[in-house]
């Protein structure tokens, strides 16, 4: 079998305290299935690379890496340090951008043992995916102000939404709703309000639809999709949403489910021209981080998430990934639990936990 | 005592049906309060007035309105007859817009009665308000879209923040936090992904801040606040966002309250230069309009606020809203209730009730 290649970079804060516990789970999974993973970890991403470089990353980052198949990536930022704009534009924005991972993959699933905010929701009601461009949209820094600094002062700040990236997202939104059961698409928009970029949105989405006739599919605009993701989120299946709109959901989905705390994510550029990059949603945590206290399950998760893509569907690849998520299932409703989750057990009691139950 | 100059706008689907209770409980109340309110109703912003006329608003709607106190408004929206970009740009954007709106007022308070989403909150427990900008910022129509109809379309949408848009919405925000026990205003951002709109918003919070030095404030990415909406809706208290984030919240907070069918909304213009506009959060909600079953409570509550908006801090005004306040929540705990709330009263049952209980 092929040996794949995984850039492995913990970045700051919970990022290395999680990280090791996604490759414990990984060395015993592999193992277990003879999946070959070759690691090699990488500094940079971090506030200590930032101090040492003044950058988050060298100059040939992009030839360095665009060899791995993966990136397995902790959580980026330290305002301490770094301001926020220079760590997530210099890293891991950079990454999603020039690696043309433009579909961030997040799932939302109520798990058993999570202590859940709505009323009267039990693990199998809530179960969907947010589908997430991840390269263009809303996300950009052009634009600028003028009459700096006076009364008079304005500021634009323009969305870019291209064809290609508006169809490639949809495409592969249909493609993963027509690949479950339910074979629902939701998408996000606010063409009442933002009156160029969502019609345009909403005019792919039915020219999409046409090819996919087997697939049911409905718009909802933003303001009232957040709510029905508290009132309703059973009615959710495939949830696609431009980067900014995916962006809340996937934060959103997560909580209505417990925590943003487990959430996983993967960034993909589904030709795997460039490596995919798997993530938490989560992110540095400073105030939680260097106690070894953090929830390694977001990192592990999205390690499953990795084994997954890594896999293109064979056998061994996805007996890997549900055995991952077996232990993170169980290990969530039986404990051991960090403090997020009511528990007192450390961060490596829970990674070592999950990787025994494997 | 002032006469006071209400344009009573009903527009479409169930603000046809609401709005007579609205006047119902404003007659019994004014009465009450030596409050004087004369009433014009205008059939605009209606689907049979754009029949008639091709247009949501005669050409001098601006002279008509301007010299009105407040326009109570019902519902806009009729899709089967005017495409929403229509109706919605062509009046209700365009009275927030050009009647100089820029408060967008919506309280978010669980109420007695009502069945919330969120598990083991009691009336009490959530009670803030958001203060949306309302006249600018993401809702545009400028840009446009290069290489149309081909593989290489580009769509461009550009939102526009001011010096003063922002500034007083701002301002506005520390004032009415001010006021309240709590003093503490949170802020939606989105500077880590919008570089150059929201690191501004910031930027002039940050100013404004020092002019409010008894007023605790913090700010939150949009994704993460949605969250907390979720997970932790106690700690606000003012809630301040531009227009789009103003949007999604006001329906995600109302939503973690128990529903959006009842929520109210007052468009202020706070220097009564021109008319201030009131109405529900819903829509024309075309699946129940005309079977009298729509819930009247959103109408009445903006009513209220129109009331206390009016009265400038005067008693009878001040009284006349805790009045219609009191008589909704006992009507809410008590009954008679719609069909939205599991129960079986008609929209004129419950307009009666609330009417009858001051
Ligand atoms: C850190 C931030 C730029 C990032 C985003 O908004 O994409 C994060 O919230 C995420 O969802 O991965
Ligand atoms: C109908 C729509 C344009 C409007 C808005 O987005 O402002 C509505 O959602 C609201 O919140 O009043």
């Amino acid at each position: 079998m092929k040996t794949h290649k995984i850039a492995v970079m913990a970045g700051d804060g919970i990022g290395v305290e999680v990280m090791p516990e996604a490759l414990r789970v990984l060395e015993t999974v592999s193992k277990k299935h003879g999946i070959a993973l070759e690691y090699e970890t990488f500094d940079w991403s971090s506030a200590d690379y930032y101090q040492k470089h003044g950058q988050m990353l060298p100059d040939d980052w992009f030839e360095q890496l665009r060899g791995f198949d993966a990136i397995l990536f902790g959580a980026v930022g330290w305002p301490a340090v770094v301001p926020d704009h220079i760590s997530l534009w210099g890293s891991l924005l950079k990454f999603r951008r020039e690696f043309d991972q433009y579909i961030n993959m997040r799932p939302v699933r109520l798990m058993p043992g999570v202590p859940c905010p709505l009323a009267n929701k039990k693990p199998g009601d809530i179960d969907f995916v947010v589908v997430r461009e991840n390269t263009e949209g809303e996300y950009t820094n052009l634009g600028g102000r003028i009459f700096e600094g006076t009364e008079r002062e304005v500021v634009i700040q323009e969305s870019v939404f291209t064809r290609t990236g508006v169809d490639r997202v949809l495409k592969y939104a249909f493609e993963v709703a027509q690949s479950r059961p339910a074979k629902h698409l939701s998408s996000a928009t606010k063409s009442n309000g933002l009156a160029i970029s969502m019609p345009y949105w909403d005019e792919r989405l039915e020219q999409m639809a046409a090819q996919y006739p087997d697939v049911r599919w409905d718009k909802h605009h933003i303001d009232i999709m957040t709510a029905r993701f508290v009132l309703n989120p059973e009615q959710f299946d495939v949830v696609v949403a431009s980067n900014l709109f995916g962006d809340i959901l996937s934060d959103l989905g997560p909580a209505c489910t417990g925590t943003v705390g487990i959430a996983p994510s993967a960034n993909l550029n589904p030709e795997r021209r460039f490596p995919s990059l798997f993530e938490p949603v989560h992110g540095s945590a400073p105030d939680i981080a260097g106690k070894n206290i953090a929830n390694p399950v977001a990192m592990i998760w999205s390690a499953a998430m990795m084994v997954e893509f890594l896999g293109q569907g064979q056998a061994p690849y996805q007996a890997a990934y549900t055995d991952m998520m077996q232990a993170i299932e169980h290990c969530l409703a039986q404990g051991p639990r960090t403090a997020d989750l009511g528990g007192k057990a450390t961060t490596t009691e829970v990674g070592q936990a999950i990787a025994a139950m494997i």
